[in-house]
């Protein structure tokens, strides 16, 4: 499997897949400038908890690199960390990367010595991320029988990533076996990242894929059609109550319903330690005008509101177990082992 | 409350509201012949169990009017109304409705004679339909407190039924009574009949409405902000299971999960006798079109399929009442006694 050219460092620049063209057009967009690259994570042009924190990582970098050397270079630089960190509020791994960034920068004496530790790390985060994708990916299929069919929420795929998944290093890996018959994918309104982003990559790499609309996904589980629910997760708490793309907690209930496992793929980044249970996760409300229409057409009566959060938290008793890099957790008890 | 224009009867033809058009216009659709008719239901220019019921009431006369008195005119009438029967699988109502009129084709002796006394049928079962919506308003808003909010799932209202609703009428009522302080409504995707239509009638009623994402409505119940799930029905098995429009079955989980009281509102014609549990109704595919776009915006990534059916089954045991024209029932003996 070739990773998905998701985010790339140019030397100058990030550049990244712009996400909201998909899959009508394959466009890069090139960051220079740290605004750039907020506008892009808050428009969604990049999106998924890892490829956010990856962004982020490089995005220190750019920070670096327009701030002037001097007396004042690393108050200056924090200031462009924080602007980062102020664009999305629930994915832990964005303030996880920023923060890792924030330490080399404290530990370097000069702007030089900054921007090349910087670098280092942001280029070291994405081969970590890349290689958690592949672990992960070999646990998760470990749990799947031949012939078997997955439905997944959201993109949970390289697209989220640094280039090969979550939920979609399980599918991804399955196909390489060929125990993988088929993925059902949620198309995810608003933003219909299953249609537009999952489809895509599923079509990409060859694997037969077919798109329903979200609450369709109680009765394709009863249908008896699909072996697993698996979805990424944009942060975990210490209890394992994991929030993800809304539609994710009624998707579990109806697995429990039905009887169908229910896992959640996240590398270990996306557990927080500052978050004991799900009631603790800030949920980031979205603009009404996403769920009023989309792309050019508006649907929604006029004079009528709308509400629109991102994610919802998924209680840990509705997960059959959390697929990390280290292996399969099915307890609270598990993670913290595992957190070391 | 003045009831929604959905179908008038103008002494030659049929004349619907076209649905398909709103909210963005408001466009009525005359429907001289049966083959018009016929189209409109497949493509839910009209649209709704009761609705569709009525509609075909009506296509009945159309039949009569376009057949040729004489020797055939019985036969060939009774042609046309099984092409009417022939548009839609799942509603019941719609195959109540012409059975009725089927009765009273044979025992008319004359197309005149026919003509009058299938006009006069139509006509009785909108007035009683009327009837009904404002029966089971007060039936279910006597199960409301004051300051309750309501949400609801596609579209149940005056649209869906001869002008006033089923789910729709309890809102109706309980706005009058004064208790009512909002209403929630799912999208419904793929067609958006809440965006479109239950946001319509609310804003057109001066009730304050916020649509959400289907996948939001767990989230929404979880928050405290939701007095009661209230959606329609397109047909009642003997034992309670009831079909409906596709995201009901995962609503009602959330609903149990969360602690709402989840009703279903509908007219006794909803009820089948014909179909003992759940199991035996059969569930209409759409075209997979409708999930590949979404306004007039394509968004299925090329080479990937979609599923797409329109109903789904929410087991008797996830309901806590069925709202209708006699009362609330919560048991499937007691449907049986309003059965007769």
């Amino acid at each position: 499997m070739k990773p998905v050219p998701t985010l790339e460092w140019t030397g100058r620049s990030l550049m990244l897949l712009d996400q909201r063209l998909l899959p009508g057009r394959q466009v890069f967009l090139d960051c220079f400038k740290v605004e750039t690259l907020c506008e892009a994570i808050r428009t969604l042009a990049v999106r998924g908890a890892p490829a956010i924190g990856l962004a982020a990582a490089y995005g220190a970098v750019l920070a670096a690199q327009e701030t002037p050397g001097g007396r004042d270079f690393h108050r200056e630089c924090g200031v462009l960390l924080d602007s980062i960190a102020a664009t999305r509020p629930t994915a832990v791994n964005l303030f996880h990367c920023l923060d890792i960034q924030r330490g080399v920068l404290a530990a370097s004496g000069s702007r030089e010595e900054a921007l090349k530790a910087m670098l280092e790390t942001a280029h070291r985060l994405l081969s970590e991320d890349l290689a958690s994708s592949l672990a992960l990916g070999r646990h998760g299929a470990d749990l799947l029988s031949p012939n078997c069919a997955v439905l997944t929420h959201c993109n949970a795929g390289g697209l989220a990533t640094g280039g090969l998944g979550t939920a979609l290093a399980v599918v991804y890996e399955a196909h390489t076996r060929g125990i993988l018959r088929e993925v059902f994918a949620d198309e995810t309104r608003p933003l219909l990242q299953g249609s537009r982003l999952t489809a895509w990559e599923m079509v990409r790499a060859g694997i037969p894929v077919t798109v329903i609309p979200d609450s369709a996904g109680a009765s394709l589980l009863r249908s008896g059609r699909v072996d697993a629910v698996i979805t990424g997760a944009d942060r975990i708490a210490l209890n394992g109550d994991t929030a993800n793309k809304i539609g994710t907690f009624p998707l579990a209930l109806a697995a429990r319903e039905t009887g169908v496992p229910f896992y959640v793929a996240a590398p270990v980044s996306t557990f927080d330690r500052n978050t004991p249970t799900g009631r603790e996760i800030t949920i980031e409300q979205r603009s009404p005008d996403e769920v009023a229409g989309f792309g050019g057409s508006l649907v929604l009566a006029p004079g009528a509101g709308a509400w629109n959060p991102a994610f919802d938290v998924t209680p840990a008793s509705l997960i059959t177990g959390i697929i990390c890099e280290h292996g399969v957790v099915s307890s609270p008890a598990d993670l913290k082992i595992l957190q070391g």
